[in-house]
């Protein structure tokens, strides 16, 4: 069933072309963006926070099931909590401010129920295959179950059916949704990233903090939410960037096969 | 220790500016890019497709780490068996090329190697503590120990010390390197579709294959590589995208506090 619902190509009554084309553009807004350790003090305008924010909700993910937060820390206490937090980092003690980005494992089943009620909102619109997959595929392909029980019964009964013929594996285990969600999260990540340097402000992911003290001061769910990354955002100073790029040999990392 | 290499300001010989400011671009490309499910039998050029990757490449990642590689799917017998690997799904039936997008928690070792010694090239103009950081505290962070020994060592330690102070609890576990090597692997892979999209074509990340079947194609060793995902590119089809996009009410993804 899960085969067919994602083989067959809907009947549609949609369409939306595009003509963007700007290499030159994008190209150099990739080539301008660096992690930047040491901000001015020039605070960011309100609007422009919220317009990158904005983008970073139009990021790709995994079923649409957008399984991201983003927590914009605006009061003094929490931040200077932060900031320790982030073992005062250079990067942040400068940020005129930061934002810290959640995974959630836990919101695709509110979120399939809203995607389920905006299909209702194009009223007959929608494929039936789409319907039928946030009905059924997606709360099979989700749920671990208590501990973890469910996804061990899929991931039996997964390789069981595999033997046969090609098979999605995968989320079969509370790790796995920690994967998946930080997964689609990153993406949004990257494009919260581009839009400030679009916007002229740099960035700087931080994956070096105490989760643990973040969670609590965000009140996050213990089991259901996780860190994904902090990023620091501000105006870059004199010696923000530590040395030039890095990247090592093309070859390592991409493959002809 | 890596508290004080953190959390330190280097004396720096290096200054790089920016001036790019173009929020309209990218405002443009962000809401240009959608996940297309159809695309036409054009062709794309080699260069465009070598011009894409090399954007990814220059994605930000945990500790410079680069824990991604891009599998460019050319050979026809491979290409069919991984649409089959993908149940068959009209975005990989009809794409013109497929990138499969791999995670890797084990390459920290070799790339911090090869750091210190793109470290070593520019001579004397690296700050210590980011030497020192390639050669302590790195490996102090990434190594898990065979079957995790190490990382339930370090969850034991990192909590004792955590008690009085803030402290980075991860990675101490297998787990989480799958985590941190996905995370870093997923803001390159909306480099890869943005840059797509930029250049007039475009993508659908697919999560839904055959990960056991699509590993063992591209023969990456168990344990130390997985898929992250695939990513179709093509020419936007007429019924390419299956509807218009839909994204929840912003207040529940974005929190300030």
């Amino acid at each position: 069933m899960a085969k067919s619902i994602l083989s067959e190509t809907p009947e549609l009554d949609y369409s939306e072309a595009s003509d963007y084309f700007n290499p030159e553009a994008f190209t150099e807004l990739v080539e301008n963006r660096r992690s930047c350790r040491l901000y001015t003090d020039e605070k960011i305008p309100e609007d422009v926070m919220n317009k990158c924010l904005d983008l970073a909700l139009l990021a790709p993910n995994s079923s649409n099931m957008q399984p991201w937060e983003f927590y914009w820390v605006r009061s003094e206490e929490k931040r200077k909590l932060l900031t320790s937090y982030c073992l005062d980092q250079p990067t942040v003690k400068t940020a005129a401010e930061m934002i810290v980005i959640v995974a959630r494992r836990d919101t695709w089943k509110r979120n399939s129920a809203l995607m389920l009620k905006a299909f209702d909102e194009q009223e007959g619109k929608v494929p039936d295959s789409a319907i039928l997959y946030y009905k059924k595929i997606a709360p099979l392909a989700y749920n671990q179950g208590f501990l973890g029980w469910f996804g061990l019964v899929k991931r039996i009964a997964f390789n069981v059916i595999a033997i046969r013929k090609p098979m999605v594996r995968q989320p079969k285990s509370i790790e796995d949704m920690r994967v998946w969600s930080n997964k689609s999260t990153a993406l949004a990540a990257e494009n919260l990233m581009l839009a400030f340097r679009a916007y002229g402000y740099d960035t700087c992911p931080i994956e070096g903090l105490d989760q643990r003290r973040v969670r609590r001061m965000l009140k996050l769910p213990y089991g259901k939410a996780e860190v994904c990354m902090a990023i620091s955002v501000g105006k870059r100073g004199e010696n923000g960037i530590y040395g030039p790029r890095i990247r090592f040999d093309r070859e390592l990392f991409v493959k002809e096969v």
